[in-house]
């Protein structure tokens, strides 16, 4: 089974990206499974109802989230119907939404969870053990089981991949909007990388003007953080083999279509 | 002129990959330069004289620091005559040791900074105006200007990239011990990387023995956090291309050597 | 009832002001009960078993922690049977010690419960349903729950005790090391002050030599923080009314004894 | 010399604090010089331009600033020509507004000084650094020196204060908007407080309305942080004697009025 995930869509930019490539990617990787960050695809702060009905019409069948979920006022009033929205499962007990859903692709049940790190970000129940019981429930159904973890630290991170290997396909990193160069296989089987990287401007920082950003680091000074409308774009993702018997991954591949790695069918 | 860097080099196994692999990698890209971030080089935690001195008879013309510089007391024995150390440059005016190097490379001076993000990491001086000032002060001797980037946040790292883009050669980024995928060269001619990425252990957390990396996370508890004496290993540096006359940045490449990424000359 | 409770004991000094002062405030106040935060007992960095059992001896019925409750490797030893050692509830769940005593006076059981505040702070449990789950349980057993909330920020140790408001006797905050002057009963009956303040050297910083904490603030270089052996010395602590049969608090005043503030009988 | 310093004003609650109690805390205290910090005066977030005329109306020779300085837009157009407003001086060096000011009281002059904390704050050049740099040029002028310091740690208020000892005539904490119980006169003659507190609704928590606080650390949902409109409120300061010949503080005391500590003139 293959699947390919998209990391952090960045407002209209990033969803231009989506809609363009996607196609080309399903043609050439085949993926029966894909999986869009979305945290940031509205106007780079949450997301709404409409541009997650657009994945799913494009072709993901699920879209995942982070610490950005609740930016866009419109999350609350569809999530609770949005089948395939996974937002960071160790969030407080009554938040709307889940942190896992299963996707049944052919004959295969694929859990997809997402869970928010700690370190450097804000507070949240404990990743590990929230794993450990969504792992377990999620084993009862399935062997592939995909996890989003939305994190700043590497060290988090990487403790975080060695921890579930084995007991998950794949770990992906997101929320830095960065893609590491660490991917691999860990020893037991699990798909690993630290960040996915992100999907929109090229010529921006994480997405986001420049001036304002580096205003922002000078001054400090109140600053407007906007997507820019024109200009170079990107995607960033990966595509992981899996074993669908086994739930092991066999491969994995980062994807990076900017100017500078054009993309070439 | 061609600069090679190696990133964060951990611990012993670190130091062995560098002592394998440099040779070979000077046989390959034939590089005039060659700089290794040494901030965890003695036991993951700092350097001492003994290792520094190694690093420039293995064929090091600088090593660049970070936050860990001052772990080993011995740093502060030796600091005052090695020429060729750099640490970070915004540290408080009486700090020993200095942030700007000068090496002659052929008829050319290239200088070598060191310099602390702010953004999830202990107080400094505004990186981004030291800056200004190091670099101003460099530019009445050389084009020629290298800049260690030692930060957590991929947003500060990239805000400052652009910000010297045209007035540096090359922005490395180190701290993660991860390596990023977004190494290009800037519009205006500085070479970038968010995060060279670390040499030492592979089967580790950011160099450390996985099991106390993950039992602090679950618990909390003391651990002492040690560099694995066994195991595979890994190398992780770029190697840059710069015009001498322009100080301009024609290529940026990342090296990754490891079990996943077999070295082949 | 009357519950005195004294603020984190730091170091020998600390100590000695609880011997010497602590005969002499049972003898005014007569508490029935008194607690005491130990948490910086053993050289300002957590306890041993010998000044646990001293607490015990010179009157304390019950000692209460925090972030610093690992610090000295001695705490695994004894824990497991310091039947009134209260440790922060919200840490994970493998944690040895307890978080939540009940402590026998004449006719009434008093519930003991140290937390954890996050903002500024290590990750834990979410701290306020954590308090919802002891205070749920405490209730089945007794109206009479007193509450160290451990934490740096003032917004969340006072959304602590407003939330608590009513179902416990007292809030007691603890770890900023200085005593704060809003002790006040909440409109539903819970007394509360964001800090107790810190029981030990009076020319100190929290505790500490100054030489050592201001060299750290100008220099970042490593520093050895230690407890002065000689000099002024102060206690800090709060008297608490209690109703014994509805639980709610009465009264609440601050004790402050120092060289500006010598304590009369 | 008297100086009255009045805890950050929150809001209109605050403000007519404010307006209801200058009057006859200047009766009782005779005053020649009050300084009020105004960070929160505008709805809990900055101030504008009205508000900051009101303060000086009302008997303020001085309004000080803090973290909160920018949030109102207005700052940007009245702040060049507001002679007695202090904003933090340690913000990088374009920014607009002044971090000292000097007031002349009777004949003597009197430098006001506005300095932001490091830990657990946004970056900031190095306040102790900048504080040398800002005594040596006030004592040219005058040896009565007042610097409010807006901080969120104990321990770097405290080491600062220390640091400055026996060099200025009072450093009051503020920022947490809880008033510190630790008012003394350090040894070399410099008044201290950790926090001055804050001036505003008294049933909210730092001002603000509770319920919104609370569910934010219940949810980590976005919610809207209010001044509350009606409901008790409180007034928090200190009243500092200084010798205006030698610049050092003889008494430093506490004012708190709300409805636990009623007003007595
Ligand atoms: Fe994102
Ligand atoms: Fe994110
Ligand atoms: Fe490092
Ligand atoms: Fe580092
Ligand atoms: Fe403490
Ligand atoms: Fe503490
Ligand atoms: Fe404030
Ligand atoms: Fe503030």
């Amino acid at each position: 089974m293959k699947l390919l995930f998209i990391g952090d869509v960045v407002g209209e930019p990033g969803r231009q990206m989506v809609q363009d490539y996607l196609p080309r990617l399903k043609k050439r990787f085949q993926p029966q499974l894909t999986i869009i960050n979305g945290e940031n695809a509205a106007d780079g702060k949450g997301i709404n109802e409409r541009i997650y009905k657009q994945f799913l019409e494009w072709g993901a069948q699920a879209v995942t989230m982070g610490n950005h979920t609740w930016d866009k006022r419109d999350i609350f009033e569809f999530i609770d119907d949005a089948k395939y929205l996974v937002r960071p499962s160790n969030l407080p007990p009554e938040t709307p939404g889940t942190g896992i859903i299963y996707v049944k692709i052919n004959q295969h049940e694929v859990a997809i969870i997402n869970l928010l790190a700690r370190t450097f970000m804000m507070p949240a129940d404990d990743p590990f053990r929230e794993a450990d019981r969504l792992i377990e429930e999620a084993r009862k159904r399935t062997n592939l089981i995909f996890i989003d973890f939305h994190g700043e630290a590497t060290s988090e991170k990487q403790a975080f991949g060695w921890y579930v290997d084995g007991r998950v396909s794949a770990v992906v990193g997101t929320h830095t909007h960065t893609q590491t160069a660490d991917e691999r296989i860990l020893p037991s089987g699990t798909a690993y990388i630290s960040d996915a990287g992100m999907t929109g401007p090229y010529e921006a920082i994480l997405g986001m003007e420049r001036e304002a950003v580096i205003k922002r680091f000078l001054t400090n000074l109140p600053v407007r953080f906007e997507v820019p409308k024109t200009g170079k774009t990107q995607l960033n993702g990966v595509v992981i083999d899996l074993d669908p018997q086994t739930g092991k991954a066999t491969s994995i591949k980062r994807i990076l279509i900017n100017d500078d790695h054009p993309y070439m069918d």
